[in-house]
Parts: C-alpha cells; structure tokens; sequence
C-alpha cells in the first residue's frame, strides 16, 4: 500500500498552557498528510482533483488515534501516513507520528469518497472510488 | 454607527505555553464578531447573505492590532465591534476586547466587497456595497 | 453521571472550502466541554483546579468520533457531553453533537489524571483521582 | 539586520469557504518565523532559550498587516522575516509573504522582551533585551 513520510516541527502555537501539544493540532496535521497521500497517488494536487473528478471531496466518517508520549514545542517528528484499506466508496489511512523513533500517536482514519446530491448541492453522498486512484491508492512501494 | 457585543470565554486550547492566549486566535474571533455584525445589519446569515446579494465575500485588506494586556484561559471577555468607517466598496470595523472593563486588544481592521471576475473565477475585485446595507451599516443604534 | 450541554454556532472560520467545519475543530470543541464538565463537577475553575490539587493535567490518552452529518457556517449545534466512565486514574467522556435533533458526530474520550514526575518535571505520571472528584464525576444528575 | 526565508504550503485546513486562507492562519505563521529568526540569533531552540535567559517571552505588543492578494490550498509561499528595529527592550519584525514573487501579505509586528514580575507571577513587564541578543538580531548576513 502506498505510504508518505514527513517530518513536521511542533510549534510554540500548537501547544497549550501545560507546554504539550493541543491534539486537536495532530487532526490538522492527519488531515494534511492525507491530502499529501492522496496527491503522491493521483500525481496532481488537491485543487486539480476537484477538477479532474467530478467528487465533492473525501470527508472523514470515522476516526480513532491513541496518544502515547506527548510532544512539545520545538520537536521534529516524523509523520507517516499509510493506506490501510481500499474499498469501494471509503478507504482507511493510518497515521503514526514518532520523535526519535518512539511511537508518539497512533490514528486511523477512515474516509469517504463523495459527490454532491444533483438536486440538494448541499447533500453528499458516498460514490465508488475512480478505479484508476483505487489501482494507486493499493500500489506497492 | 452600528455595534455588536458578545462575550467570550478564553479556551484552555486558545493560549499557549506561557499561559496566556495565542494571539492569532484573536483574529479568529474578530472575525467572527464581524459576521455578528454583518449579519445583525443585513438581517440574514453569512449563508443567506451569499444567496441574496451575488458577492465574493467581505476579505480583509488591512488589519492593525494593539496588545495591551494579555488573556488567561478562564476569562470572559467582552468583544466589541463597531462599524468606523463605511465607504464606497470597503468599510471599516473597530474591535476591542475587554476584561473586567479594562481594554486588552484594541484592533481596526478594513474590509473590501468584493465580486469573483466573471471569466477568471479565482480572481476577485473590488465592488460598490449594497446601497441597503452601507445605510444599515451606517445605522445609528 | 454528570452531564453538560452547550450551543455553538459553527463559524466560518472553523470551515473548510469544502463549506463544511474541518474537523479538528471539532476536538477543540470536545476539550472546552470536558473542561466545561470537570469544572462543573469541581465547582471551580481549571485554573484553580491547577491549584487546589497539585496534578498536571488531565491529557488525552484515546479518542475516537464517528461523523454521521457535516455541519455549516451558521450552523447552531448543540454539544452534550457526559461521563460515561470513571475509573482509578482515568476517565471517559462522551461527546454528541447534534443539529435540530440529528446526531452529527458521536465522540469518546479517555483522559488520564497525571501528575508531574517530581525528579524529570518534563514527564508526567497517570495517578489516582482525587476521590471527592470522582464521586462528583459519577453524580446522578 | 537579521533576516530567515522559508517556505510554507497552504493546506486545505488553512483555507475558508471561500476556498482561499482564513486570515488568522497567516498570523500563527508569522509567529512561527519569528521564533525561527530568533532560534537562529541565539542559536538556540525557543525551550533552550527559557532556561538560558530568565524571562518571560517575547509578547505581542502591535501588529499590522496588509493583504494584497490571496492565497490558496496547495500553494507555496515563500515567507520572509526580517528585524526593521532593535530598541532596549523591544523589536519589529517584517513578514513578508510571496507566491511566484509577488506580494500577497505585508505584515509588521513590535514584540516585548518581558521577565515575570517576582511579586504576582500572573503580571508581566518589559525587561532590557540581554545585549548579546540584541547584537545578533541586529548583525548584517
């Protein structure tokens, strides 16, 4: 399965009064790795996705994520985002964000590929995965 | 002029290592002091104010900030906003922050009207308020 | 179990371009109603939690969130939040949100009671809470 | 003076519905150059620095900023820091922020040295700026 790595700074303003990372910021950063993820696999960015396939995006319909050592400010970690399932309409990734090679947090997330209703635009629905970003997404590195 | 005032609690994940607020979430919240406002002049919401008048949206051009003490996570603070200036296409909001009627944040920020260009939809220009909403804008409380 | 409720009006800055909230917002929502709720339960401020017991926090250790709906800028949601375990040194919140009675995304957390590790002040240590505060945590309401 | 360069990718959770950067994402970025321009003066990281210097953080006291063209998702800007003034106890960085070398924000920001007053830990004050510091925010590269 396809699989990105990146190294991300934790910043003063990611952290909270207790000099930790608020961990919501970690959701932000899943969610960027995916999009980088899902670029590497479909070889144009997000915004030409849009307009590649006709979809209205990849929302999250599930997520999960332990948290085992804190970060602080002024760490680097590496975050490495891995396709775990490939289905249909939906598809999983997990994400693992070490410093110094120890486990810090541990997320899987599961998306859904989607269009917007025709008649409601503000209504999505889950559509099955175009099969040749599916072929990528389960691609051997 | 019209003003709008609205308290807020400072959040735990609102401020940062050293105890107090991470000033851009300020900026956060003016801005959304400014849809308060907006929409307390327009009668209609962000969502419906799109569908009514055919816009762009109200970007900022210019913002300017002066920090005068800092907030803790635990405080309730005053934000109010008041229309300064309204002009042709762009008006101006003033924000100030209170706690226990002491200023900590006086901003003034200037926004622009704006239209998306009809053959480059990515590109956006400048366009005469609504001659309704400068009046209302304008509104003596 | 103790319980919270509170409104939030989803705001257009906690959107994405897809119009709909990003949703690490979400979790930032979810850790202001847990203070929210442990404030409750104490009768006092997190600040003064902080120094009526000498603890470091009550950080994050698992989390998962089913998102059913999406929800919009404009949008008014109601987040109910409630004790749905309380063990030795950690407990579980559940977190709903929902939009004129539609459950839009259903949440549960386990945090852990720690205190700081007195020889290496940077590690922290899960440790029993305190006992009036569980009690006060498991209150029938 | 001293200046730092790098570059940032505007992620899909920095942008609105209005699919460019909610505004207040620039300003975490700024605050993020500035900590880097100033690890790269002392030569040490921003934890580092609290235990070398016995102070209390380098606070905003005012800000401005002038947006001059947007940004999106998936767009590299190359954000530019550079100290304009180093006074006793304060100093002003510009952020400037380019995409394909045209200016997109103008921003300058005054920051405080400030130490904790030893009486109430809760207040904070202007201190001179350690001399060796003050040397390196001002030296030519």
């Amino acid at each position: 399965m396809l699989s990105n790595s990146r190294m991300v700074r934790i910043e003063w303003g990611d952290c909270d009064p207790a000099g930790i990372i608020f961990y919501p910021r970690y959701f932000a950063m899943f969610d960027h790795s995916t999009t980088m993820l899902i670029t590497a696999a479909s070889g144009v960015s997000k915004a030409e996705l849009f307009k590649k396939y006709e979809f209205g995006g990849y929302p999250l319909v599930q997520t999960q994520a332990k948290f085992v050592q804190p970060t602080r400010f002024g760490d680097d970690v590496i975050i490495q985002s891995t396709f775990t399932r490939v289905g249909r309409s939906s598809f999983e990734i997990r994400h693992q964000i070490r410093k110094n090679n120890h486990i810090c947090v541990d997320g899987l997330e599961t998306r859904a590929w989607v269009k917007r209703d025709p008649v409601d635009k503000d209504k999505i629905k889950s559509h099955p995965l175009p099969e040749e970003l599916a072929a990528r997404f389960k691609a051997e590195l």
